[in-house]
């Protein structure tokens, strides 16, 4: 039975994983039911479709975007590749393991724009309200035609959210900091390093953020980098000019104090401090609430709301794995949407879902999390006929990668790994990435190798 | 009869308006509806209520306000006064005409902590969803509760909303700015000029926001200050630092292009360019839909939505009067809730409408758009109960300062004016405005006239 209706809520890689998933099953001649995805912003592709913008958008809702210019992935992409569409599929040719965001954000779009799902996407269009109206197990979906700045409703059988959970920022106060005389930012709204060039930055926090603005800002030409921790260091070993201290205490003016008695002047703070799971579209019972890690609670296998079985949620975990597990997400919620899987009872998934919050509550290295995350996503693909790939050698090269990034924080993306979609080993990228300030695709696919004479011409320096 | 319940959005001027109205009226020993006020931030004042965050607030809702450390008021505060609360009574002694915001907060919140205003209003607490139940003619309003992050409802006969409409940037887009290397923002993000020393600072818009955030730059330091506008210029007598340009037509890099073909290198833009009536929490039939005007369309004497007689909305106007005005507003919504006003037809209240949007068409000056606010007032105060004032003494007020502001943008804050309220003449203010760089309350109470060479010291200068 395939007469009735699925909305999907946003137009990122999880809700185009969603649309991917029932495009498939179309194209096998199976009946799928009506679908409608709606996005925010104005195109798809979610956090990888960058925009200039801070704050608020054009029509002023929350922006979405946190990606800044110069970002490159932070992690292989032979982790995150397509499991039934590969990178050289789509570039015709190996490219190297860490592209930046522009090269990547061709490849989600590479997929997709082969199917016809644009035509089931409405942009600029936000969820606005959401109602569960209990007698006909359906959703009134209040959404903003944010163009037209007109609302309008619609019922769906089925909801999936898909709206992610690194916009929407975490910036604790520290006393003072209302005084700072400098940029004061949350990472959300770092749009690149150029800003802070021969400055002194100081960035609050210890996580992929912290480590990957700290890292653009010294390779673009900051004077000195200064990360704060609360509570463990990152401890590469960093260069000189980049240094980790203890947790600020508070403010005076541009001075920062530490915990560990230490105070120094800054020029600009960035707050990378981490983001909330925000659902405001999302009634109480309805609302996902939840930190951000590897198995939020009431979820059942990651995805059906355990409170509200037509409720679907995708890629609301902390990731290692991204484009590959939303992939897995949707495929299984696909086949849980159209009947294929048996939903056990309240009692019987919450048991699950505990389970499996008792093993992330045994993680404790990296390693022991990308483990997880694997051991998550096998169980997930076992339930579908997502194409099968070798788990195990991804989980592998995350391990290689957390390693390379403890060696040295600089050049572990000049390291390169091999596909465990297609077998292609990723090819040397043309400059070394410390010394590649253009991060443009063109650029990117350029295949000659400039000098580094020419490369100061191209890149002004 | 009021055993009606009465909900008002926002506890900024507006909102603190309509609940004084409320208390003045209880004062008097009158019976008065139940009523509950609810506010997004942490405490009262809306935009007056300061904060050094952007974007968005701690709980991840579009940040409300839009001021900056070094605010001071840009017009008198003969201009705002309340009727019913003088400068004079709240501060014991004259001050000058144009304090600071952190004085202009305190005098707010004066009048309304000596009611029992504040057991009414929830903080924290965002109007998420209206939907007007037409059989019962009441709203159910759900509210999200940010610190526990929980929904509820509440059912109200009348809804006001005071949410204002310079909280959401309109930021149009110009070519090539998506690679300006420099700091990017909208006028609502600036919070001091600290961060532009020594910079070349262009300014996009023409409005209060460009004039003043341009002097702020240029009074703090910036290297220059150039204002771009569209249509007109401001034409002040611009002091050597600051100057006023033609429209940009696109950026190369740092290099700004104008439409009369100069192009020039810049360190920060800053885009003035306004604010968007936005009202997310609002179905489309109950949904002000305005551009910044003196009398926006579908409100019945600038208050009562014409196509729903429950609802009221305070402040939707541009303004030159402020506190002031929302304070009549707010004393005709309130006798206009408790029966006293009956409401001509919907035919008939559009013909008024019409007429004053007519009306504000015709004005071209900024004198014609004083005297048109000045009869809207002073027809609302005729209405109600309201304690007159000398409205032509107030718009003869507001024309001499648009003539001060013409004749010296830089010294304007120094000249003094007489309260109509209780006819206290402002004192001088013991330092000129171009070199008083502290704009905290306690430096502004200070008695002591401190000379330049302490002024320095002061001022780390």
């Amino acid at each position: 039975m395939t007469n009735f209706k699925v909305g999907i809520i946003g137009a990122g890689p999880s809700g185009l994983a969603m649309l991917r998933a029932f495009e498939s099953e179309q194209k096998k001649g199976n009946p799928v039911p009506e679908i409608k995805c709606f996005e925010k912003q104005d195109n798809w592709g979610g956090m990888w479709n960058y925009t200039w913008r801070t704050g608020v958008g054009k029509y002023g809702e929350p922006l979405h975007g946190s990606m800044y210019k110069y970002l490159w992935s932070n992690g292989p992409k032979e982790c995150l590749e397509f499991a039934d569409y590969s990178f050289t599929e789509h570039f015709g040719q190996p490219i190297s393991s860490f592209p930046p965001r522009e090269v990547l954000f061709d490849y989600i779009q590479g997929r997709i724009k082969k199917s016809k799902a644009r035509d089931f996407i409405q942009f600029n269009t936000v969820a606005r309200w959401v109602d569960y109206l209990e007698d006909k197990k359906q959703f009134r979906v209040i959404f903003d035609d944010l163009v037209k700045n007109e609302t309008f409703e619609e019922i769906f059988d089925y909801l999936v959210v898909g709206t992610g959970h690194f916009s929407t920022p975490n910036l604790p106060y520290f006393k003072g900091i209302e005084n700072f005389p400098g940029a004061v930012m949350h990472a959300h709204d770092f749009r690149g390093a150029d800003q802070f060039i021969d400055q002194k930055v100081l960035l609050i926090g210890s996580s992929y953020s912290a480590e990957d603005i700290g890292v653009q800002c010294y390779k673009h030409g900051a004077k000195s980098i200064t990360i704060s921790y609360r509570t463990s260091s990152i401890g590469s070993k960093w260069p000189e000019g980049i240094k980790e201290k203890e947790l600020v205490t508070h403010f005076e003016g541009s001075t920062a104090f530490f915990k560990d008695g230490h105070s120094e002047d800054f020029d600009a703070v960035i707050f990378c401090t981490g983001y909330q799971h925000k659902l405001p579209f999302l009634p109480d019972n309805l609302r996902l609430k939840s930190k951000n890690c590897l198995y939020p609670n009431h979820l059942y296998k990651g995805v059906i709301f355990n409170d509200n079985e037509r409720l679907i949620y995708l890629g609301m975990q902390d990731q290692y794995y991204t484009f590959n597990m939303f992939d897995t997400q949707a495929w299984f919620a696909r086949d849980y949407i159209l009947g294929r899987v048996s939903l056990p009872s309240k009692e019987e998934r919450t048991a699950d879902i505990n389970k499996w919050m008792a093993y992330e509550k045994s993680t404790v290295t990296g390693a022991d999390h990308v483990d997880f995350q694997t051991d998550y996503i096998k169980e997930l693909i076992s339930l579908t006929d997502y194409p099968p790939f070798d788990l195990d050698k991804v989980a592998d090269m995350f391990k290689q990668w957390l390693h390379d990034k403890e060696v040295n924080i600089l050049n572990y993306r000049d390291q390169v790994f091999t596909s465990v979609v297609d077998g292609t080993e990723a090819s040397i990228h043309h400059t070394p990435w410390m010394k590649e300030m253009d991060d443009s695709l063109e650029r990117y696919l350029d295949e000659v190798t400039l000098d580094d004479e020419e490369l100061m011409k191209v890149n002004n320096y």
